[in-house]
């Protein structure tokens, strides 16, 4: 269930300590550490998928828990009113930069355009 | 289900013709009339949704489906490989011009900053 040299599984397992924004039995969300808006968390399984792309069928359970704890993670940092983008890189041409399925909530601001 | 005066519940009942990218009883897909990438395609719910913060619970089983529509949306358009961006827009700060959810794939280059 987790990859031995993955950073997130690590934060998944409680093994590297990070702010937890939030957690249930199936996510974690935590700061980014470079954020580009002045709100920018990220919403990770606790099981290891590499990508958006690579979600199964028999993960669909947990897609929606990462979509409900942005929401909930959205609301406690005040953005939900005024709006937030919600956003999955996969792979190379989107900058995926680390191997582990992560939600982006961004907000705090007038977002910038989205590509 | 429908919104009377929603252009993409429109869509999603077929009364306004588009290019259907792709279609199954949740969720269709079609490319966005103002692209902001080499591959850009919305995918929505046939439901009226206003927004990723409206999904509810009950609607768990249609999240699965906007992003498993998405993968193989992705695949056909030749962009899984190198990868793609999934953005869920809501409200003002974001940039949300529609309010009936949809799902932007975009792809076919390196893409910029997400925000």
């Amino acid at each position: 269930m987790q990859e031995i040299s993955c950073l997130f599984c690590k934060i998944g397992v409680g093994e590297i300590a990070t702010t937890i924004t939030y957690q249930d039995d199936l996510v974690v969300a935590f700061p980014d550490q470079q954020p580009k808006a002045p709100i920018h968390i990220l919403v990770i399984p606790k099981k290891h998928i590499k990508s958006a792309d690579d979600i199964q069928p028999a993960d669909e359970k947990l897609v929606g828990a990462l979509i409900f704890a942005a929401q909930q993670v959205a609301r406690e940092a005040g953005i939900a009113e005024n709006g937030y983008r919600l956003v999955f890189n996969v792979r190379s041409h989107a900058g995926q930069t680390i191997d582990h399925l992560h939600l982006h909530i961004l907000g705090g601001e007038h977002l910038g355009p989205m590509a």
